[in-house]
């Protein structure tokens, strides 16, 4: 299997970047705003970051933070990581989950969660979610991608 | 109603410690292993955190996760951190879960997910979920700190 998040086609959903991380807009949102932060090399894990890299990824998946809830006028958010098979991970390249809330969004708080299991799988198989169509996904990228450079990209 | 993370009796389940972070051992586990960090003073956010102290909570994240799957022979886990109310944070004192996840521990990799609403409540009520005894607690707590001075601790 080929890791979709590996190929040259991600780079449409990519809105921003650090030195060692992509952050990107999931094909398949299971609410609005969710987004995924990737390693930009292929990895599985965060036991094998760098200690620089563990920095930078918990700087920059909290920049991306900061700008979804803004431009999504969120109430709150998840971040949720699986690592390895036993916990839910279906593809093994290092991703976290950036879920932005609203008040009311769903009947329980947690009721996201298992929306979020086999979501990645959107990337690769469209029947099992509804995805964007390109043109919204190209609405939305490029107002992220502007907005991500109005906060300055410097880290 | 007062901070349960800011209770003494709160020093009887940690384990671990940083500069700011504290590694707290679960007063009602969905599984074996399942820890929170949280921070030291009282504060909601991640979003709050100083750019120094979001870097070193990564860091002892991924030191006491280390820790934990060693301990209990874990194949897996999860980080989860729920933010703002309508995110289903229940306690507003900035705290992350560490699920250990195991082969078959659930029939579904998700099921685990749900079981973590109000588990925070274990520190508040107890007849939410099943609780540790005193024994089991400090038996499972001498352990942990033992391998965590084991590990150094400088950092």
């Amino acid at each position: 299997m080929k890791c979709p998040f590996c190929e040259s086609s991600i780079e449409e959903a990519v809105f921003a970047e650090s030195q060692n991380f992509l952050a990107v807009y999931n094909l398949a949102p299971i609410l609005p705003g969710h987004s995924l932060i990737i390693t930009k090399r292929h990895l599985d894990s965060v036991l094998k970051l760098t200690d620089h890299e563990l920095s930078e990824m918990a700087a920059f998946s909290r920049k991306i933070t900061v700008l979804l809830l803004k431009t999504f006028h969120a109430d709150a958010f998840d971040w949720s990581l699986q690592e390895n098979e036993a916990a839910g991970q279906t593809i093994p390249h290092l991703h976290m989950h950036i879920v932005l809330r609203f008040q009311g969004d769903f009947k329980n708080p947690g009721d996201w969660y298992p929306k979020i299991k086999n979501n990645c799988n959107g990337f690769l198989d469209s029947d099992k979610r509804k995805r964007l169509s390109r043109t919204e996904m190209k609405q939305i990228v490029t107002k992220l991608r502007k907005e991500f450079d109005a906060m300055g990209n410097s880290d």
